[in-house]
């Protein structure tokens, strides 16, 4: 398998929509896992809790868990820790989704146990400057999604481009390493494409994914249009 | 199977320990199913979010969730709506567990779709006075525990034998239907006994059980003492 | 001054809009201690947490908090402690409003706390469920409020007649002391009246009194309507 | 008044401590603004949230909140929006202290907040790491503040300087505006002026002035070494 952190990459989030949960999220992946392997592009998924074992169990593809609790493993009755992420066949987590909040500490807690168990970070922001505060905290992808464009099917990238480019600007000024990726409204192609003229090296994306009539067809074009803007 | 409610009951709340993930998780659930099947005792297990689905596959036992999230399928990234845990074979869930807390609204939603969608709820509440509220919103079960207790190894039915007598008392008055557990610091055959003498139906355990040298052993005492002081 | 729990009784939520804070906030309790004088009805306010000192020392009428945090005095940093109100000059508060709802242990500590240090406590619930169980926490008014009218100027007693009947009916079940409040879009003097021939006994209102044109008159005029509807 | 950011200088944090409500506010805060008149430091009292419009008024001192909500004013009951703590009197909030911590799109929208109302923001951070993402969103103050030292009288300048240093380090290459503050522990004259000797500009401390049999000689002393420290 190809390196995590390989550009460009798309995130696949299937959040907990109906048609993601148990068989859904099953199929969701292995069309994903198919589409990566065929368009030789880093494609991952992060599925609901309770399918990370099953999904990693069967398809060949990067899962990701869409949360992890800042806590240790011990007495914390329905918390989900790295640690059962890890022994159930994730690869990371996302972290601080707009939908799934952390504290500022918990963020720095979860990031750094992420890396200490050998898993990837994908950092969750809103703006450019909690961005470039999240950079600091040295994850390995971070994607800055504004929460009122989360689910409306229209791009930041379109819509807000300056918060795209400013949010690169401020990371990068920061922190050389992490791995931009451009969140919120992300359903066509051609908004991958842009996501990556803007700078990023990336997309996060979940309704437009999830709700496709033909998920195949769309995450193969958005693979495509991802190759073609990082060749420019 | 067996009837759900059936009576007595031990819920065992395997947590995230450390000895409760992943294959931990199902190690303790097979050994409880054998427990159940051997001495006829209502057992339940309750695991880790990521081993829902794990441990239904495998192990002949009721599995519940540790917490469900008060929504919807839907837009909402790392939460466990009620259809996540169902798909994945649980029968039920631990809800308001004093370490995953809910709010009051939260919990007569949640009751009310575990109900909706089949599936067993379990509420957990600290005092007599929270019992009774919580009784109000008819749940199958509930587990008083005061927090205080939990994870001490000093039973409830012990140290406030009249927390105990006092929910049951509360609880009786408002509904006749919910199965009463104790919890909190249940380590011993005999803890279990005392319960029930003082007017519960059952058990909520979780420490003694994941940390036991012999967790077969001492779940097999458990249950002879939990059918003992029922037919006294 | 009158007793705090007499009946009809009207209380007012400022919130934290623009209008309420401050100055705001004593102008709009002075007016209400007027009305609250001329009319002869038990009129309450709750004020922002910034200003229950300063409306309490100024205006002849009971203030409320809007919130108490579960908590005894102690190293707690920003957090509101009934000590912290009462020294303030609050005779009660609102707890577990739905835009600042507590956990089930929380709300139960909360009114006992208020309770405890002769304070007046007015649970806020979403639906006749959440009431049955509020009610077994003895609180001294229990305001039902279904969250998606709240602030729509939709009267629940017109919307959802059979939510106040309901709330009504399990509340009494329960518990014969607790006065019972219509809350949720209540703007007009009919809503008043409406509210309390469904079987409550006073309402909660916010935006109406707080953005009206002449909160004065229409305050008069919702006094005279609670007593009206009172009599008959 | 001299300037809010004047430094070396103390913030006392009265938390809600028993001797820290209503009358006590006022006392510490009396106490706190002599010290500050004849020491000729910069003193500031952060003030439980409804003591302060009453601080403000009384006492010549800086008031500071203890926290803000996110949250602009409106329909949000029981909240306390930045504007809320302006009318009443304050200059400035604490923000995200680790006994009332904020998401971090959170600390971002009150630290923009607080600035756009003129207002200062000293934002609490518990390690280097989430330090320095702290000061990528350009706080006036950042106080540092291993949440496991709070209360205990160990201060971090000598249990874990190098958290101070390394604190001091990773700010001072992201911002060097933000004026760095040593937290946790801090009991002694000695020890303001070691943690000044760490390279930061003051102290923020709690329970050693509430709790001091002579708050008046005790903070006189921490301002002399301040001033001693920081001329050195």
């Amino acid at each position: 398998m190809r390196n995590l952190t390989e550009t460009p990459v798309i995130v696949l989030n299937l959040k907990t929509y109906r048609e993601a949960l148990g068989d859904g999220a099953e199929r969701l992946a292995m069309i994903a896992a198919e589409v990566r392997e065929a368009e030789g592009v880093n494609i991952m998924v992060a599925v609901p809790q309770t399918d990370i074992y099953r999904v990693s169990r069967l398809a060949r593809i990067p899962v990701l868990a869409q949360h992890v609790d800042p806590k240790e493993p011990g007495g914390w009755t329905g918390h989900v820790p790295v640690e059962a992420i890890k022994v159930s066949g994730a690869v990371g987590s996302l972290v601080n989704h707009s939908e799934k909040r952390l504290a500022l500490a918990d963020i720095g807690f979860c990031i750094s146990r992420l890396r200490g168990l050998g898993l990837l970070s994908v950092l969750c922001t809103d703006t450019p400057e909690t961005s470039a505060a999240g950079a600091a905290l040295e994850p390995d992808m971070l994607a800055v999604e504004p929460p009122e464009l989360i689910g409306t099917g229209i791009p930041v990238s379109k819509a807000k481009p300056e918060v795209v480019t400013r949010t690169v600007d401020l990371v990068r000024r920061l922190n050389g390493k992490v791995v931009v990726l451009c969140g919120a409204g992300i359903s066509a192609p051609e908004d991958v494409a842009r996501a990556i003229e803007l700078g990023t090296e990336g997309v996060l994306l979940a309704s437009a994914y999830v709700k496709a009539k033909d998920p195949k067809a769309l995450l193969s074009e958005m693979a495509r249009a991802a190759l073609g803007a990082s060749r420019r």
